[in-house]
């Protein structure tokens, strides 16, 4: 990962340059719920536990990964899209471009 | 609906309101294709056509909607999310929470 | 449609064709609302109503068309997958292969 | 897990008596792969990965976890669905109360 490319911050704190800096601890406590429950999920299957229980644990996880993803995307808009809008011009046009494709596959995944 | 809550901008051009002011003749007719499937639809039903037909076409309808839905989001985001972020301050913030609410809606729907 | 291919019961009772027989109406009922919404919402982007709000209208909209097909899922898993199992042979196996693309299309749509 | 409660099989195999046994090193497979997934996204977030690169890994998290569950709905329907189609009766119309909500659940989620 070179620093540069994505530098698009006046500042040199490292921890600046992604939208969800605010929230990283947030953000990677929930992943590692979500592990957990697709760790739980293989104990499952191998239990022989009921479809429809699986079925229940898979989308809870599904929607841990969905939670996550909207408070990414939520940081994102706050962060690097605001930053980008009073920047202007192509990189602006370019940000919600790339965000709005973002949305697009989480909507249709 | 009362034009003066909702003028966050500088112009006194009524088309400019909105986001999707400049995609409005495509929205439009997006939406009447989804009625016609919707009313395509009744008319299946009506004539007892095979489940999984009905389910296909249901499928189709709602997929129309879901491109309605990110023409608008990406017109919000690039002209009202990004107006504010120019503006700054808690504007900028409530904009943001309103798209990421309305994200989370279409995610989950 | 030819009735025949579609004629997997025993009955000449034109309308035990279909899964949904026993809830024509209220599908139909909630087609009728879909459509209304989906009218609505060309009204609210002719008179430039806020993004945020034709959003939200557009997943009220989608979810209603949701709600469609679930039900008409569930009718087709109550009798027309349930009467193939009961024959049993290649016609069950084509109905849950049927059935599961169909639900692989909604999740994904 | 008391294996009287789930024993709606006329076997003593134990692997039966789930809809999936014949699918269980491919689901679990697919676990795995999905757990990678997971852990790969935490050391993004760790690593300060932009936004939007996390953001297409968790779609793609989110998607593999659907085809596990895609694949124990079809299972389920398969086999636990069909035999309770094939008995009748009163478990034959729980079993598709059951499976429908479950599709609901995940259509939603």
């Amino acid at each position: 990962m070179d620093g540069t490319t994505q530098d698009h911050s006046t500042t040199h704190d490292h921890s600046a340059h992604v939208g969800y800096s605010g929230d990283k601890e947030l953000i990677i406590k929930r992943l590692k719920r979500a592990e957990g429950q697709v760790r739980g999920l293989q104990r499952m299957v191998e239990e022989d536990t009921y479809c429809i229980d699986v079925l229940t644990q898979v989308s809870a996880a599904t929607r841990a990964l969905e939670t996550v993803a909207l408070q990414l995307l939520d940081d994102h808009l706050a962060h690097c899209v605001a930053e980008a809008a009073r920047q202007g011009g192509d990189i602006a046009d370019q940000k919600v471009k790339e965000a709005s494709a973002a949305i697009a596959r989480l909507v249709r995944s």
